[in-house]
């Protein structure tokens, strides 16, 4: 299985000719989201080949304007689209009245059933689950309400060990099932076999944690632990830890302290204030405290298998 | 004087890569206005250098996505600017509510007064005037309640004809403006020299008519007759005249129609449906019917003087 990201838009602040707000796109075993939806998501989406017809599920971390404001204009598209669908939001309090008065203002009635999951709780919650996968939540610390969100695999089936289970020929095909969830497998003559000695470990479950936006929060580390990949925002340089702070922001080097703490796999910064012209200097910074620092660029792809 | 007018967006529905929907940029006599803001607006304002700073005024013809949703970004960034001159929006009855819900959601408080001037009149009327230019809608027939704009300068003083004033040895400086202003001069010998002897006739008064999105509507043509410069939708070619109806469009022949019936000097078409893929066709369409046709544009500057 695998997660495949990829970044839509990875700046802060106001869309620019060549610098779009934030929105990423993610597939975590052949699930698909889209994680914050900035002015002019729906063009970079078109520009990335992000098919519109795989999105169901939309997670919107807050609502100031450059994580959300792209969010109106996808939905009506998806309304001119005929799409038929459930679409589901997740998002803080407001954002359902917000959406429904713009439908209603341009009477645009659309098709499908807008579902809308509307947070306001301080501590991580589940809000996503299916049979393969499970989203919690991760608050964060920002100007206004605002969650970071944990995508993870669930915990896979162990996989059978032919060698050893060939050896037994009481185990039929139907006991396959039994096995892979962990069982010991009891022959005719009530002799226990332990379930390690005719399983292997189950491949890893992948995980993914997107935290944008927030100033420096030490105990999200608990929620997103040991995750495959780590998108933090970085909006300041230490050189404005102050600015980073007053306005609830990360630096690059918080954001690779996070990361070093969470003992992450990856760590993927984004969020750049546009008064750093080069942003190559965000990835200096984290690497001081942390070894593999991706810089998020529209376009940019990032795979785990 | 003169007319300069700025394409920024000129496709119909949603947003693609290389095609932005309606919004133009109006200076007319010095005075600069927006008219529509479609999402992406903002970014391609800062891509043909459109000065943020310029616009006090913006004109929203209708609340559709492709002509309104770019407008609570391009407000937001004001204020991240930190913009402190009032910022007048012409617009339909919901407009003030669909932005200041957005604005309180995101707790932006913008240091600007941000003036409505909501608009539900049927009839044609007077909704901007300063000294030198005004503004009146153009009613026009869509899905939901839509206006365009006609924008006029005002008449203008009559020109001196020096030649003829200095074979008057009476007429002083101070007299100068009373002839501008059209009167007769009288002599010291009650002799009454008419003003016509003593003046040119004004520089004609420029005037644009920006109509979008309607159904073909001849009603309008007496708002907007002789306007040097007439901005007509069309969205559709003649060979889907039946959709332009069903869907409260025009096509490029009724645009044409409308600008020979109305005596404009040039008309400029576009928010092209996507389903053509040459848009000279709808040039080609019109000029049967009218001769100067320009396509509108992203980035295309129309002049009159």
């Amino acid at each position: 299985m695998s997660i495949e990201l990829t970044i839509l838009g990875c700046h802060s602040a106001t869309p620019r000719v060549n610098a779009y707000p934030t929105a990423q796109y993610l597939e975590i075993n052949s699930r698909c989201f889209l994680i914050d939806c900035g002015e002019g998501t729906q063009r970079q989406m078109r520009k990335y080949k992000v098919g519109f017809s795989r999105i169901n599920h939309i997670f919107i971390s807050h609502l100031h304007g450059d994580h959300f404001f792209g969010l109106i204009g996808l939905i009506s598209t998806f309304g001119i689209l005929n799409r038929e669908k459930d679409l589901h939001i997740y998002g803080p309090q407001g954002i359902r009245e917000v959406i429904n008065l713009q439908l209603k203002h341009s009477k645009s009635h659309v098709k499908f059933d807008l579902i809308f999951h509307e947070l306001n709780s301080k501590t991580s919650e589940l809000i996503f689950e299916d049979e393969k996968v499970e989203i919690r939540t991760v608050p964060l610390h920002h100007r206004i309400y605002t969650n970071g969100f944990f995508f993870k695999e669930k915990e896979k089936p162990r996989k059978l060990d032919m060698n050893a289970i060939n050896e037994v020929q009481e185990i039929e095909t139907c006991d396959y099932n039994n096995l892979k969830a962990g069982k010991d497998f009891v022959t005719n003559s009530n002799e226990t076999i332990q379930n390690s000695l005719l399983t292997l470990d189950p491949e890893a479950s992948l995980s993914y944690a997107f935290c944008s936006d927030t100033s420096y929060k030490p105990d999200i580390i608990e929620i997103i632990r040991e995750a495959n990949l780590l998108y933090h925002e970085a909006t300041f340089l230490s050189d404005k830890e102050d600015l980073a702070k007053k306005t609830r922001h990360s630096t690059a080097r918080q954001a690779a302290s996070i990361a070093k703490k969470a003992n992450v796999e990856k760590l993927i910064i984004g969020h750049y204030s546009s008064r750093y012209k080069d942003i190559s200097l965000f990835k200096k910074e984290a690497e001081e405290i942390f070894n593999t620092v991706i810089l998020a660029e529209a376009g940019k792809v990032i795979s785990i298998k």
